[in-house]
């Protein structure tokens, strides 16, 4: 692919300042258009060191308001990052909506320096790939536009430009010694640089290759692909998609299975046995951390239930045995005007734990498919490719090594109802029990058929469903602890 | 001071579980106070190594709701972390008001730690003692309740500690090499605490020495002192304050300086001369740019004026000749409901510019005592003491190596009124005028007042203000970029 590229296309000077003074009056313009349609738009420069990249991304900007823009160059993971799936930095860095995010370098850098360097292993390659056309996938489904550019250079013109690069004061400071190492390794370096743009260039976010040999034409060329695409995200964001038909539905067909009804809400635990398993599973789960901590596995615990199910007891027999300095507990509830301000993973990835440490979610991501899709918050067509884009998600987690247990909290509606009368009637306990949770008590077959439909469709083999029998809060909380030593005895064995 | 403590403090097992049993209860329930009147509580835990810190924040927190508090381990700084001034990683990790920030070591390791070895400057003690206490104190009067612990354990009883804790596998790994070095030069360190406890005890952030050779005594200690300080704070919350009577000002008193009467507003620079300048200003900087990022020197650069004054072209002036990977600007209008949770500064310290680097703010950390002040957003105590905070501030960016250039960019009522104007007829420019650029017009005196005093208490000698005469656009665009230039080489000259 790169090869056959003619890179020797031209441009004169005097055709080349008409040209690009015509194109930064459009960028600037569609810029102000993106704020006021609340497009986001993200552009990825990537290509050979010395290839031109910075004075491009100068002339790109230069009309734009500073307001409306950032760039992100991106460098090697630090040792922190490290800590986290490869994609996490970036999803910090999103640009929110009706803004431009520029990454000079990024998350491309997984497949081509970190190959290079054997930073990344490479069987884990097709997987980096799969999981960067998702999230490319998730932010275009999310109305973000995408342009991504590999800028070119033949391997005579690459030496010339860095031996020039390092003549010049100015300059010479930017030039890394890893840049040498794509003159020496041209051909190498090449080869991944083909492979990643052929399983990279999707639908949605195509490459564009630049031909960059003459500096003149690459610019002119990247800023009209920038118009280009600029222009037709906005059309296409002008068109309103047709809706979904929003029929909510208060039964599972009969083709659909119903997890919860197969819940024995009958068991229960007598106090002994209860306080000896307790007392058991804690000791054990506080020799799990040990290991954890120095295998550097993070652990992601995620609580869903019906109010009143027992969440908030059940984390804190679990919090009670580990050490503070190991986990988090992360509440959720409704966004924040921040938060929604990007996609709705995005305050998730943002609380993700380190390797070592459990992160426990009080309520999660699947706060979309459930009282999201319940409450009508979410449109249809939103929450519908929300199935994948958690499978997809929490794939990226496992990937990295990560555990993932996600409980559903079951009772029963009688048990229910008993617990919110007791909490009425106990002044300590009545700040938990709100308007709101009696209004969710009138749409139970709703969310009984929402949560039917998220356990079908995301309980994966690697991040499968527990649903906790929950009317007997003693055995909901052994049942919660032994589970969670399960799935963490079952990944040391792997590892 | 620590020698003197009498360390053989005992207490027997029977009477420490009765205390300590009823003292969890007791922080349980204070923990649910905390939420109900939003009371913010940062814990510091400090110490010597083995004190016991680990046990003891178990039982802190063992009563409480995981999801009302957060325990942030402190280690030494990462190397992105020393690009900052070195409290900025603990504004990030700040809890939000209503909840509960335990700081498992904090920001005292910068007296403690790296003083030991040698990471901190000798003459720099003092000034960090200072930023320390200012801190400290602007939390205080932001609300938040303050208690700060520190473990003493006698040299044989530190040894021994380690000793035992190195044979046992469950805790060997905490055991840092580190540590001892605290065995090793015991005396040094304990002179170190000893300086550090006597300067930094402060009135609103005393320090509670805990004699910590008896771990049943030390945890009784700290945590009958944590429900001490707790019900304090919230007895001392429930009161509520008397407030200052806010009799809007609308004209100077005889006896203060009006500095924007004194500036000179029919400067003028021709289009032939603007050019000329502009030109050679941009590449000035330029060259700047790549010696500011050589030697790592941050610059804070911030704009305020009067609306339509030309804030955004003179930024754009400033930013055309800058590498785009080099600044961000950071734009500012009314706190989300994220940042509210949190002391008015902290919006801005997240995104203080990383060494090197430009970090441009168009409005800023100002508006608490311009538009906040006027509009009776902040109450008449809080912006009042907002001007010895802001100082506080800004040193604390000087003394970290940091040019800080503020500018008001000033223009006349009238000329104000002939852009509106001009505004409202050109359909590329409407969008900037606002009915609130109207509303602030008619307070124009009160804002008058306003940046008056702001000018007068906060121009110091390291961050003085610098008010652009802004009736001539050219005029004023060179004007800005000459100031940040001076400001740099001056800058540059001293380093």
């Amino acid at each position: 692919m790169l090869n056959t590229l003619d890179l020797d296309r031209s441009l004169d000077k005097a055709t080349y300042k008409i040209q690009i003074e015509e194109l930064m009056r459009q960028l600037r313009s569609l810029q102000q258009a993106c704020w006021e349609k609340k497009l986001t738009f993200v552009v990825v420069l990537e290509g050979w060191a010395a290839a031109g990249k910075g004075g491009l991304l100068k002339k790109m900007v230069n009309y734009m308001d500073p307001r409306g823009f950032s760039v992100y160059p991106t460098l090697p993971p630090t040792l922190e990052e490290q800590k986290y799936p490869f994609l996490w930095r970036f999803w910090q860095q999103l640009p929110p909506h009706g803004s431009i995010g520029i990454f000079y370098h990024s998350w491309y850098g997984h497949l081509l320096e970190d190959r290079l360097f054997d930073r990344v292993e490479a069987v884990k390659v097709p997987q980096a790939m799969a999981t960067i056309n998702a999230f490319e996938r998730q932010l275009s489904d999310d109305g973000v536009a995408i342009a991504k550019f590999f800028l070119h250079l033949g391997r005579k013109e690459l030496k010339k430009r860095l031996k020039k690069a390092s003549k010049d004061e100015l300059t010479a400071w930017r030039v890394r010694p890893e840049d040498w190492l794509q003159v020496d390794h041209y051909k190498e370096y090449r080869a991944l640089a083909e492979e990643m743009l052929l399983h990279t260039s999707t639908g949605v976010a195509p490459w564009i290759l630049v031909e960059s040999n003459c500096k003149y034409w690459a610019r002119i060329k990247v800023l009209s692909q920038l118009v280009a695409v600029l222009t037709e995200a906005l059309d296409r964001a002008a068109i309103a998609q047709p809706e979904i038909p929003a029929q909510p539905q208060e039964k599972l067909l009969p083709t659909e299975p119903d997890y919860l009804a197969k819940v024995d809400l009958s068991l229960s635990l007598e106090r002994d046995d209860y306080k000896k398993r307790l007392r058991k599973a804690q000791i054990k789960l506080q020799k799990l951390q040990l290991k954890i901590h120095q295998q550097k596995i993070p652990i992601v615990l995620l609580f869903e239930g019906w109010d009143a199910a027992g969440k908030g007891g059940a984390i804190k027999r679990l919090t009670d045995s580990l050490d503070p300095r190991s986990y988090k507990v992360n509440t959720y509830a409704a966004p924040t005007d921040e938060e929604q301000k990007y996609h709705y993973l995005w305050r998730f990835w943002r609380k993700l734990p380190e390797a070592g440490k459990f992160g426990i979610f009080d309520r999660s991501w699947y706060g979309r498919v459930l009282v999201e899709r319940v409450e009508g918050l979410a449109k249809p067509r939103e929450w519908r490719r929300a199935y994948r884009e958690i499978n997809e998600f929490e794939l990226q987690l496992i990937s990295d090594g990560c555990v993932v247990v996600k409980f559903w909290l079951h009772l029963s509606q009688e048990e229910q109802l008993q617990r919110f009368e007791e909490r009425k009637e106990n002044p300590f306990k009545e700040y938990k029990l709100t308007e709101e949770d009696w209004r969710n008590r009138e749409k139970w077959n709703l969310y009984e058929v929402a949560v039917n439909h998220a356990i079908a469709r995301t309980s994966t083999p690697a991040a499968p469903w527990t649903i906790v029998p929950g009317n007997d809060k003693h055995y909901a909380r052994v049942f919660v602890l032994e589970t969670v030593i399960e799935a963490i005895e079952a990944k040391l064995k792997r590892h």
